[in-house]
């Protein structure tokens, strides 16, 4: 649903300057918070009391949140395309209204007690296409599209100690990021690519067989894209439907790892198509349909 | 990568008991925390050793936590098929190990100062099948399955107020949930479906007409498959073979939508294929190949 607002909040970022000019207002301790006065700051010079009203509405959203006795709340950046969690900080009313002004996931450090935006220094900055709340109001995500790696060690993202690994005494193994079923698929697949130079003994995988023999893969693509086809014409039964689209799904992502394709990329295809009205328009326009 | 491990880590679960006897031995102050000892009591009959190996093993990975000042770290709950952030709580080192013997997601309650599993009252337990640390290990990723709506609200995850809908005067609509990608453009397909009933002027969506001509639609999903084979066949560039995955995707979802089959129970099938080693011995099983 983030895709759909990207059209209709353009006016809210033309709306607001990229870097405004947010006064430092409040006093952050160690045990306590005090938001001395409300004095956001934007620049406009086209359209002030557009931008005063929305100061206004600004600053109701931030009366909403339960911040804590800190004046903070649990940020979690994550990757729009992916759905992969980024990382996880502290905001405090400045932090998320400096989110919502220049879009780029901005958090407070609680060591350095100063503002941060995630990428002020490495340039891999988080642009944020919405902001949600959770139902205590004490719990936010920035939903945005990393510019590159996220973590300060290079990592695409902060989660690569995983935990049952350590337990199992696999701490030895290089890092291991915390992947959902697609990117923990393509990440199967992506390892049997990097194994085809290893003569191998015995039966070879089925990623290993459609990996190096594309004829065969192209035919499967092609028989299963037919056999998804024939679960609607035949009205075959919706764990039917489920398995094809399965098969659809995994032959094509071996297709998309021999042309070195992540469904990244795919999906940051499909949200753009969506934001600028969609593979309607693109069809229309090409004369397709 | 949580998937692959599923399976070497069926020793861990078997040597747990799934409810442990876990001695409520923490202290939890309103400032302070004090850890008056460490005796997780695990049960087991069969192996006393190998468990008490790994109590110790826990312990260890415990003590590489960085909990705050009050013994808390921020945990978050993520579907492994759909990545979306179910909801965030905090942990303290009871609710980990808890998490870890019993893979229920286990939290520390601060406003009722008790551990807490979610789904104790309401049976919508999150079965976790990895865990994960940041690089500061001070945050949590508890990866898994719901096995309903999380929210007490019975949404489905906590995160369905967005900030940007209240800024534009949007809050009268219904819940918007924090949706990546893929689901933002299954929830627009299904938004369009439900729309078929409703007379439209104009020049219809794309995806209302393929939604209404079952043979419009097979005959593209059959064809963009072709097309996609076709980049690899013919040696297209990446960004044709990304584009043409795309259009797959999107169009199969079309059919998706028709058949009432959610992506999440696509995905979950690849899950469990991949887990029970994979869809190359389906393949081998059946001699498809």
């Amino acid at each position: 649903m983030a895709i759909s607002h990207l059209h209709c909040l353009q006016s809210v970022r033309v709306s607001f300057p990229c870097h405004p000019s947010v006064s430092n207002n409040y006093y952050y301790g160690r045990d306590n918070f005090t938001r001395k006065s409300i004095s956001l700051v934007y620049a406009s010079t086209n359209n002030l009391d557009r931008d005063l009203h929305l100061q206004s509405k600004v600053e109701t959203v931030l009366d909403s949140v339960k911040w804590d006795n800190r004046g903070l709340a649990v940020a979690i950046a994550q990757n729009v395309d992916t759905g992969a969690i980024l990382m996880q900080g502290f905001a405090n009313r400045e932090a998320v209204a400096t989110t919502v002004s220049s879009r780029k996931a901005t958090f407070y450090s609680r060591s350095r007690s100063m503002l941060w935006t995630k990428g002020e220094t490495s340039n891999n900055f988080i642009n944020v296409h919405d902001i949600f709340l959770d139902c205590d109001r004490d719990s936010i995500i920035y939903l945005g599209k990393p510019d590159g790696p996220t973590c300060h060690t290079g990592s695409e993202t902060c989660y690569y100690t995983p935990v049952f690994d350590l337990l199992e005494n696999q701490q030895d193994k290089e890092d291991k990021l915390a992947l959902t079923t697609l990117y923990s698929l393509e990440s199967t697949i992506a390892q049997r690519k990097g194994e085809l130079e290893v003569p191998q003994s015995g039966k070879p995988s089925w990623t290993r067989r459609l990996l190096l023999d594309e004829k065969l893969l192209c035919s499967k693509i092609r028989e299963e894209a037919d056999e998804l086809c024939r679960t609607l014409e035949d009205n075959e039964d919706k764990p039917r439907a489920a398995s094809e689209m399965a098969d659809v799904l995994y032959h094509a992502m071996v297709l998309l790892a021999l042309k070195d394709v992540k469904m990244e990329e795919v999906l940051d295809i499909l949200r753009r198509r969506f934001s600028q009205s969609g593979i309607e328009e693109k069809r229309s326009r090409n004369s397709q349909a």
